[in-house]
């Protein structure tokens, strides 16, 4: 099934069932009022929604129209949102970019951090810049939603938790990131409000494409209307989001609404070598900084702008037959 | 006024006013059934929750008896806990620890770490240990909550956002932290559940303790039985609370309910050395690392062990007349 949370005013939005092609919704307030109280209750409650989706696919229930404008991030505010590095084409490269050795413990142990959730970027949401000079970056991923999940969970038990995969721009400040790293205590001011695609879907709506716990399609991240990044997401990841989500709870339990990351999704090249941009062929990037390093290596110095105000990233997932699975992410920037 | 969570089944609690002595409470749940409904409308709600507050200490409504016991963190899950470092002293010590050099910049830019806010230990509920290894200790700290504070606020205007304060114990695992801080992403692992003071308070309830945005009272941080830590909150901060808010919100909004920790409350000697145990007459220390550094300065090893099942930890902190103003954290350690 596919969910959404409609801006009614509210902090949280209203939920609604989505139809499979993402056209019409039907409210599911008499179920569950929000994403997050449907996460609290998944059990009692996933059992209905599917029961509702159905009809909405049937159209046996009154449906509005569905418009990805309206929607919030399908949770707009949550209790956790940790974000791993699988995809290790991206972390080698914005490591290089800014002359951060590759950690060793990287092909065993995931990286992992705490990000900020309470309060997310609607999809198609302005991004708020206050300075340029913070080098504004975008990073296209995926991220799964989990129900509670117990301390010490092994990753066959943490991909049973999965209930819902979603689309993510996590906005990064390029610019802050070095003085805050070297501080030792991981990133805060370089990670501003992420965005989540408009509709999250259940893992068996991806079908043959949700495998290992990876989604093994392309990500099409434009920047500007140009094509930027098509890498696909099932290639190249070192860790499956299951098996971020073992990582996530090693030491402690993770409670419903938990949102774990994929990382930037970037592949390798055919060689094993970094890639080429989609201009020349290549599957591109899902972040500005991985171009930037890769001009900075073939003609000495990077070319390519992090974004200014009037910028704008769109980030998408079709499936096999060209349609949107999740609905796009569109942001512009504009000052703060 | 003083508010509380009690546990009544639901994973948010029921809001409570407390008397100013902690033995009566009222529920509040006809002006907002959470904590978390209060700080999203603060405005509306805390005139009639302070209303109710006079009610109670007036005993002209029905109240029930308070128990600390049956309280939960006055918010059992957030959407942002953010704790920062104010107190050098403990910076110093605990770098001196595990061989990190002290941050250049530690001066003017303060530390701060994102933490996982998805669920909160009660202030009475067993700490859960996987490993013994993992060398589990406690961090006595202080907490504020801000209502919704705007990207870019100056810490003037900070201040004003800080709507309650807190006790905190930030559960931490030092046996991760090295490996963790080397990946260069932050704390995660090394960083379970924190828990809070049964009761969370208004800033006036502080009177003339709470000045400049620090709280000027000795935080009563204790081990087994016996006291190990009586450092003043109001010495040696570096930041106030309200500069670790700003500093939060330098490149984005915060949302209502966000937690904003000091770090480590810790005090330097009279001669501006790391000060001395209280069992020596000092103010001791609000963790175990500390004083394992003060045993390997002047004896060559730290004795002091870190946490094991059975060992409990209590932090409180009492006013002038020695009335306890927040409750007691009181947490023993279980094997997982």
């Amino acid at each position: 099934m596919k969910l959404a949370s409609l801006n009614d005013g509210t902090r949280d939005g209203k939920l609604v069932v989505v139809s499979k092609d993402l056209t019409r919704c039907c409210a599911a307030g008499y179920i569950a009022p929000t994403l997050q109280y449907a996460l609290d209750n998944w059990d009692r409650v996933a059992p209905k929604l599917a029961a509702l989706y159905t009809d909405v696919e049937h159209q046996t229930v009154p449906c509005e129209r569905f418009h990805e404008r309206e929607a919030m991030s399908p949770l707009p505010r949550a209790f956790q949102w940790a974000d791993g590095s699988a995809y290790i084409n991206h972390v080698e490269l914005v490591r290089k970019a800014r002359g951060a050795e590759m950690p060793e413990s990287f092909y065993h142990d995931p990286l992992m951090y705490q990000g900020g959730s309470d309060g997310f970027l609607g999809p198609r949401e302005d991004i708020p810049l206050g300075d340029e000079a913070w080098g504004c970056d975008m990073e296209g991923e995926i991220a799964v939603v989990t129900d509670d999940v117990p301390m010490g969970v092994s990753k066959e038990q943490a991909a049973d938790h999965i209930k819902l995969v979603m689309l993510v721009n996590d906005v990064s400040l390029r610019g802050l990131i070095p003085d805050e790293l070297a501080k030792g205590f991981g990133f805060f001011q370089a990670k501003p409000a992420s965005a989540f695609s408009p509709v999250a879907v259940t893992p068996d709506e991806l079908g043959d494409a949700w495998s290992g716990s990876l989604v093994h399609l392309p990500l099409m991240v434009d920047l500007n209307g140009q094509a930027f990044g098509r890498p696909n997401a099932g290639q190249d990841a070192t860790f499956s989001l299951a098996q971020l989500v073992a990582h996530a709870a090693r030491t402690r339990r993770l409670s419903a609404g938990t949102i774990i990351g994929s990382g930037t999704v970037s592949n390798r090249g055919p060689g094993g070598d970094p890639g080429k941009p989609v201009s020349e062929g290549g599957a591109g990037y899902s972040c500005i900084a991985e171009i930037r390093m890769i001009e900075a290596i073939g003609n000495g110095e990077a070319s390519t702008p992090f974004l200014s105000p009037g910028d704008t990233v769109r980030i998408e997932m079709k499936d096999k037959e060209g349609h949107s699975i999740f609905g796009a992410i569109e942001q512009t920037v504009v000052g703060a």
